[in-house]
Parts: C-alpha cells; sequence; structure tokens
C-alpha cells in the first residue's frame, strides 16, 4: 500500500490533454502525500506548479515509480530514461489506445487507487544493448526497447548485411536493411515489416528483413539469450545507419559489426489488474 | 563408443536407392558386431536378410539407436514410433535435402564411424501432444513432431476458431484452419502458410491461420510451456479435420475442443559433428 | 426513367431483416406500377403475396432489372442465375457492408427512387468461364463471378499443378492449390491468399497459389483476354476439386485440364449515382 | 535484313568481361559493314577504337538499333537514354541472368546474326512519366522504365501519402513509402515490397506499399490509363524523396504533389525469336 511514495513523471508532447491530465495526475499525487518529481519537458508543461524537477539520474536514485503520460512514444522515451534502474513505469494514455500505455486516460483515477493500494500486475519486459565495433575497436554502445534496426542510407539502394547468431553465420542478405527486435517491439515497426507477433513474455528475438531482395527470406525467431552479430557487408555503398527504438544511432561503413543482445537491466512494466496484452492486440489489429 | 549396440531402421518407401542404402547399412553394422532390427517395412524391403523384426514397443525395450533411411517424411514417422521411448534418432537421407533427415547418403560410412565412435550432436525436439474433448469428454489424444493443424473440411468454406493461451482468449477468427506448430515444424507446412522460421532449439510455439478472413491477422509466437485451446465455433460447418504431421487424426465438429500442449517426452536426433542447421536452411531455401 | 419496369427480386437467405426489406421493397415497386417477379426462394418468404415466379430463364425473357437483398453471397447467386442473359442487375445489403450489395438497407426508398429516375451507374463486370477436360474429352463446363478455384481435397497433401498461359508454361507448383480471380473476385478469397486488389474495371485475371511450397512464388496478373489452362499433375493424389464461387464444381484427377477464360457474356451492375468503390474498399478493410 | 544498319552501343560497368564483350560485338558489327556509334562510357572502355562518339540525341537522330551490354542496370540506363526516341533496345547479359538484358554473352553471335536477319521479337514496354507539382507550379517533370518510388527521407520516421487514382480518393496511409510500378517494375524492386507479378504486355500499374503501417494495406492493381496523384501528407516530416529507377529525382516536402501516368513514348525491347518471359521468371525466381 505504500510501495510507491517518490513519484517522477514523464511527457514529450505538449497537447492540451497531456497537460491537463500531467495536472490531474499531480494533483491527485499530493493530495496523497506522495512526492512527485517532473521531467523537464514535464516541468516547462506546467509552469505555475512548484515541484522539484529531475533527470534519469536523480530519479533512479530518489523514484519508485515513474508515471508516463503521453502515448507509446512517450513510454519508449521513459524506457529509455530509466533503462539503467530498477524503477516500475506506468503508462496513462492520451491519444490511440497504446501496446505500452495501457491506462486510459478516462480511468486514471480508479487506476492510480488500484495501483498505489498494490493492485497491479507487473510485466517485467527484457531491452537490447548493441555495440557497435568499427576497425576493431568498440565505437559505441547503445540500448532499445522496441528493435535495433540497421538501415540502408541511400535511397533507392540496397545494403548486404551479413548475419551470425551465437557465432554461427545465418545469412548474407540484400535488402533495405534488417530488424531486431525484441517480443515488445514485436507489435512495432516489426510487424510493418512482415514479422510475426511475439508474446511480450517470450524469451526471443525476432529478425526481420526489410524488403529482403530474395523472396524466401523470411523473418526468423531465435532464443532471447542468442547474441546477433550483423556485418555491413556491401563495399560499394557509402552509408548505413543504426537506430535504437526509431532514433539514429550512428552512421555504418562497410566493415563494422553490430553487437546485439539482450540488455542486463529490464523494463518493469505496471498495468492495472485487468489488464489483458491479447486485448490489446484485438483493439489495436481490428481483430473480429 | 561403445554407446550404440542395439540399432533399430525405419523406412517407408520402397525405391532402389532406399533398399540399396538399407542393404549397406545393415551390411555395415553387421561387420561391426551391431545387433539390428528391421522394422516391418524395412523387413519386406529385403527379404534375403535374417534379422529379427520389431515394432514400436520392442524398440523401446531393446534399442539404444534408430536410424531412419528415406527422407524428412520417414523422420517424421520415426519419430511417431519412437515418440515415447528415449532413443536417439538419425536420419539418412534418400532424396532431396533434408531438415531432419541430414546425412547424405554418400557419406553414411564416413559419418556412421564417426557417429559410433561418439562423435554426435544429440539435438533434443520437443514435441507436441493434444487433447480433442467434446461434448465434455476426451475423444481422443494425439501427438505432433511437426504441428497439429485444424482445417477446413468443406472445400470452399471457412471455420470459425476460437483460440484460447493459457486460459486466456486470443482470437477468433474466420479462415481455412490454423497450424499450431513446434519450432521443428516452422520450417514445414506452417513456412508455407506464412509462418517465420523458429530456431528448433527455441522454446516456443508458432500459431499460423491459413488464408485468415482477416487481412490483420499474423502468425502468432508464444512461450513453448503454453496450453492452447481451440474451440470449433463455426455453428454452420458440417466437418473440420484435426491433423497431426499431415495425418488425419480425427474430424471434428462444433463445439468441440483442441487441446494442444507440449508432450512429456522429446526426440533425441543425432547429427554429425558438423552439422550445421543455418547451411541447411540457406540451402534449402535458396537464399543466396 | 421508364426504362425499368418488369423487375426480378431474388433472395437467399430467410432472415426477418431480409423478408422486411423484401416485403418493402415489392410494396415499393407495386405502388410504382412495376411488374414484380419473385425468385422460387423469395416466394416462399412472403407467402401471403401474390406475384408471378419466375426462373433464370423466365426472368431473361421479361424483367429488365434485378434486385438481390442480401449480401455478397446473395449478388454471387443473382449473377450465376443471370450469368447469360443481360439484365441489370443492384443489390440491396441486409447484413454487413458489402462489395456488391452497395445499397444500404436504410436508404432503399430513396436509392430507388434515383435508379428508377435513371440516375445511376452501371458497372459492367466480366465473368469467368471454365471447361474441364478429361481424358481428351470435355467432362463440363461452368462460369464464376468472383473466382474458379482448383483446390487439393486431401486434407494435409499438396497438390501439384502445371499452368499455362496462352499456351506457354507459366509454372509448376505444390501448394494447396490455385485461385484464378476476375478483378471482381480479387477482394474475395483471393485476398485472404495473398493476392493483390484489382481495380473492378481492369481487364485482367489473377493467378494467386494458396499456400505455396516455393517460398518465392507470388500472385501473376495476366491480361483479361488470356486463356489459362491448369493440369492436375501430382500423380499419387487421389482427388482435388474445381469451384466456381465457393461450389464445388466437379472432382478432378491427375491429367485433368481446366481452361479458363472470360465469359463472352458480363454481368452490369447498378450502383448509385455515388457509388465510390474506394470508399468501400477503405471501409471494408479498416484502412484510416 | 537490312533493317538494322547504325547502331548505338551502351554500357555502364567497366569489368573485364563487358569489355571483352564490347570488343567482340563492334567487331562483330563492322565486319557486317554496320556504323557503330558508342556512348560516352564505351567510348573510354576501348580507347584504340576509333569511333564516333554519340549523346543520346544523337543517338535518336541517326541510329536505328541500340545495344546494351551489362546487366539490367544497363538496361535502364539505356532506356533511360533512349526513352524519347524511338529507337529499339537489345540487351547483351554480362552477369546474373536479367528479366531486360536476356542475350546470354555466350550466345552473342548466334543471337545477332538472327537479329540482323529480321528473326526477332519486338516488345513493347511502356514507361512512366511523372511531374512533381510543389505549391501550385510544376516543380520538374522525370520518367521511369521500372518505378516512380516516394520515400521517407527520414530513417526511421514514417511518412503520410494520400492516393488519387483519376481524380478519385483512394487512400491516405502511413508507411516507408509507396512504389508506382510499370508491368516492367513489377519484378524489381515492388516485388521485394511484396507486389505481385504482372505479365510485361499487361495494361496496368501496381501501387505497392512499402511497409504500410496499416496491416490491411494491399497492392492494388489499376488500369495502365489511370493518372496516379500522390500528395505529401505528414505535416512534421521535414524530408520525403522521389526515385525515378532507382535514382533520386527530387526532394518533397508537405503539399507537394506529384502526378503519375504512363508516358507517351515507349521502349522497343528486341528480344531473340525463342525469348521466353515465363521462362526468365522460373530460373530468376528459383521455381521448381
Amino acid at each position: 500500500m505504500t510501495m510507491f511514495n517518490t513519484i517522477a513523471i514523464i511527457t514529450n508532447n505538449s497537447t492540451a490533454e497531456i497537460i491537463y491530465t500531467l495536472q490531474a495526475v499531480i494533483e491527485y499525487l499530493q493530495e496523497r502525500d506522495k512526492e512527485v518529481i517532473l521531467d523537464e519537458f514535464s516541468t516547462r508543461l506546467v509552469p505555475n506548479v512548484n515541484l522539484p524537477q529531475g533527470n534519469a539520474d536523480f530519479f533512479g536514485r530518489n523514484c519508485d515509480l515513474a508515471i508516463a503520460i503521453g502515448g507509446d512514444g512517450t513510454m519508449l522515451r521513459a524506457a529509455h530514461l530509466l533503462a539503467d534502474y530498477n524503477i516500475p513505469l506506468l503508462g496513462i494514455n492520451r491519444g490511440r489506445l497504446g501496446f505500452l500505455a495501457d491506462i486510459p486516460a478516462n480511468a486514471v483515477i480508479r487506476c492510480l487507487d488500484e495501483i498505489l493500494r498494490g493492485n497491479f500486475i507487473e510485466d517485467e519486459r527484457f531491452q537490447l544493448h548493441c555495440e557497435i565495433e568499427s576497425k576493431g575497436k568498440t565505437l559505441m554502445e547503445s540500448h532499445a526497447f522496441n528493435d535495433v534496426i540497421i538501415q540502408k542510407g541511400n535511397i533507392a539502394k540496397l545494403i548486404e548485411l551479413e548475419t551470425f547468431v551465437n557465432g554461427n553465420f545465418l545469412h548474407r542478405q540484400r535488402s533495405d536493411g534488417m530488424i531486431v527486435s525484441s517480443p515488445t517491439g514485436s507489435t512495432a515497426y516489426a510487424l510493418a515489416g512482415g514479422g510475426p507477433i511475439l508474446h511480450p513474455a517470450l524469451n526471443a528475438l525476432v529478425l526481420v528483413p526489410i524488403c529482403p531482395h530474395t523472396l524466401s527470406n523470411r523473418p526468423v525467431v531465435i532464443d532471447g539469450n542468442s547474441v546477433v552479430e550483423v556485418i555491413i557487408g556491401t563495399p560499394q555503398i557509402d552509408r548505413a545507419y543504426l537506430t535504437c527504438d526509431g532514433e539514429i544511432v550512428c552512421e555504418l561503413v562497410t566493415g563494422d559489426k553490430i553487437n546485439i543482445q539482450k540488455k542486463d537491466k529490464k523494463i518493469r512494466l505496471i498495468h492495472p489488474a485487468d489488464h489483458d496484452h491479447f486485448k490489446i492486440l484485438r483493439d489495436k489489429l481490428n481483430w473480429g
């Protein structure tokens, strides 16, 4: 009942609906004597509210819950902020129904009541970690909640990628790129690319080629503990890009290696007790 | 080195190549003082050879290795025979390259030498178990190595299926049927139906709709320990069929429930030490 | 204004909604001094109404308009009845929105007023004709509005088909079957099989393989004046089936040839003047 | 027999094989008293050969045949050069089998003998014309043999496109882009994007969405005489690109309109008399 006392709030959009819900949530939490810390974006949304502001590290040291208000994009941003900390995260949806932000704006009070009372589901999701090696040394590291994507940079030219799983050569393929997705990401871009839906609790990764030149290429699902290595193979291409959850991480050149595996830290999603992932699937995908 | 001493041989095709390889394998094993037991089909292929004949149960009690000679269909049949026993199985390929029967006919001696010397890979694969419940009581049980398929029986009419995973409603869908496939089966019919490729060691099942009426239906990959329940929902249809690995198990009527989950016993495939599953994938699917 | 005077009514379902609309349409037409002729099914739906009953031939000789009340299935049945005559056909929808039956039940009066006043769109659609040749002689002929399908009869066994276009060998493929679809049929079963959407006015046929074993098989779109010939090639299969618009036409055996081409007669669909095919597409497929 | 007297040669790759074939073809044509004109690229490949050099316009005024030596990329380049002239074009393949460059390098002499003797097939293919309108005025015009593609410029962001066919609104879709392909282009990038194969003689265009966000989006095939209009709709995107046959034509901004329709001039491909398009399909796509 008293488990969540210091609560971070994260936003990344400034619509009237978000500001309204942000204000309502702050008021609600203050009435219940919770300490509320805002991220920088939220602070700017409610200039008249006098609350401490924090960054990821500050959240990590002080908060026992984070609330994101917005859509799945806001949840992705919040997950990035909290990637290395162990703070439960819940999402209030202000927009179209989300896979991640599943508390409807019109049920915020009721849902928060239940959750603060300890009546919720915790849903641990793994993240991806990636490391880019260029000319034998580590260029940079990054992480993703949904997907790591290696994509052509040149409009209208294919790239050639060599993929290894646990050191074993899987394939060399020419395509617009490849998506390495977590189960969480399987309903995002990977789905548009023709990938299967992975149950969020499945310990697996899926490799989805984007518009592969060879028509018999298919998505490949591998164990979640696998190490995936992708080598940029095209000699004549000048640019390729690595993105994590839709943000460009770096430019890639021929010979670069990208190492992708499960990150050691997880994201702890908090859902209302009646959360039903399959119902969200059916609603979002217009099934039946 | 002396681990395999009593060896069952299983065939199910009578081509000249199979008879020739069968004779060669028998001779090879006898020269090494192995006890050889034939299944009924093999006995008829080599009428002049005087060897004991066994059925599944006899194999189970006496053999420490089984060799299937043929193709993936023969391996499926052998897997069915050995489903409840714990006997390692290896496949000698007499036909097109197989996913399961991976010892090429022209390398039999060399491969068997290595395998009998203890130099091999053991590759445990899980099987599926299914139980059909009709009007509240169990009608029958069966098992599959590749896939359990619920399919329309009426040409040109859809069936309506309701699917539950661990008791949670997944979807109601109208289609030509649904494939519930093991990782082993993911490169068989499920692939033709648009399913992803599952690594054989992945602990997962994939549900692949066959020509679904709703275009946003996609294959769904779930944990291998899930219990899948499918209910035949179409009121106006007179027939549907359940098949296991391509063999009709029974006719289904509205209201029948099919319960599918991992079988308690595994199939232990034996491969040469240099076995490379990804290479077989690349070769079979004409990648690159 | 006086163009439609003798009007046939066709139904094939006996829901309360259809009976209600049937009665309303009859009354509406009688008030406007139209001669109304019912098909046998409709006669049974309104036993108290005293109207002449006709069959296809009678309609052909006497009617200048046919009205189908039901859904796309009713329109298919009406199109079959009128296949060889030249009677315009309009569809009143009593059910889910239809591609063919596009007059909504709640706008019947308004739409009929406009149409009888001559304010409508005529939309000519071609039909398919097929001829089955067995052992050198014609076994039978049939026709379809949506599609001619050659399908496996044995659950869980593939069939092998050889396809020729204008006498030129296209491919030999193993699959669950093949759909030869008109543009009208491209939004029916062919779409579930992975085919493209063809604009209804396009002069083309599309060949869609059903779950082809070779992953690089793709739908092929050919000129609408082409002659397609399919030969049942599988030696070991005992049965395959030919269906036209979802109705089984005949059983097929190895060596049978099916000749498919455009039928000489067209179906003349009548739409309200504001008919918008793309809007129906968007609505039916949940686009946007 | 004397129909082809002044012959242009076009190349765009400098491999040893191409130089060898170029020399052989020049020698062959000179021995037969043909006038040979080289494009600039070819002139540089054979510096010791003294032959007139021409550009597109010079070819157009003087040549009665063009020979491209290379692969399908070279044929595309040749088609661009000849887009506005009426010169027959044949392709000698130096690389992997091509859809367009179909004279195998090892049969050049035999094929040229036949073709110069008048024994060939002429295969007229239509091209696409596109016009970009920005803020009410025409920005530029271009043309394509395979495809016109509107593509996102920002890695990992969707674009929103509104598409009209003959002035009728078809759909608004969010995706990585859209391919508008001729039948010729249907076996190029459109196929990797999931499009159907269009017979080259079909009078049709196909619209193929690239990784559409809405899973029920499908390729749409429309009459070849249609006018397609695409409007860049995404407000927040800064860049999109228009490419013709894989070459960037221009950057696009929100509100730009792209008008695509059949070009008035055709490309006249010359094939050996035994040309078999379906055989090329089967070979290129590994069918059977």
